[in-house]
């Protein structure tokens, strides 16, 4: 059994964080394997119905996808990977997760998993979405209650 | 971030195990943890409804649950790891996984997993299951198609 190669794991700027990218950058080096680090902002449909007229150049997924990209840089730099691929995708989260991950030619992808609670037991979880369509094993690192 | 101590493994059986079998190894061996392999034999109702009377002695499950207890031993001596915990159990996989996890204090529970496909889909898979209820991190092998 070889060890694993190339590492995605999607942060999402949940309080558990830390923990999941913490539990990656272990296995990464236990495997001697290259990290990769994905955010996804997540897809806003033009839900906006009011009176108001939108100024015409209103790119809110571009913004918030320059954002995070600056806070995903801050946060590996300071868990000491400032140094590996970083991405920042805008989508729906399991389908930029199994893209990435086939991109990468990841042979692991590592998530946080909330467990089963309120809606996301009908909508279906990220992190369920990924174990189902991965193309290759899913390390999910329990966070919360 | 610490090593995982103790690593519950789900065998069960199918053409796959070796690999998930083997990968738990390899975990195991990098976190020098304990390793716990369990089969869980699913529990048959009565559903025989014919004519001919059983014997009153017919304990299918238990037969089963020896028989497992067998391939399991002979499996995990294939492999390199015939001296570890080996438990049988007989009922619900996931809810005995569960079980056994809180039981072995598992920080780490290692599942095949088939994504989705079929039938499976609308009764939810045992790594499904798994994933929402387990205490601890897991780790879904990808096997199969």
């Amino acid at each position: 059994m070889s060890d694993y190669k190339n590492i995605l794991v999607a942060v999402d700027f949940s309080e558990d964080n830390r923990k999941v990218l913490g539990r990656a950058i272990h296995v990464a080096t236990q495997n001697q394997a290259a990290l990769h680090l994905l955010h996804v902002v997540e897809y806003t449909s033009s839900m906006y119905a009011g009176d108001i007229p939108l100024p015409e150049d209103l790119n809110l997924d571009q913004d918030l996808a320059e954002q995070a990209a600056d806070k995903l840089k801050e946060l590996a730099g300071s868990l000491g990977v400032g140094d590996v691929d970083q991405r920042v995708e805008i989508g729906i989260p399991k389908r930029e997760v199994i893209r990435c991950a086939a991109e990468c030619n990841a042979d692991l992808i590592v998530i946080g998993s909330h467990g089963r609670h309120g809606l996301q037991l009908l909508l279906g979880s990220t992190a369920n979405g990924v174990l189902h369509q991965a193309p290759c094993d899913v390390l999910a690192v329990r966070v919360g209650g």
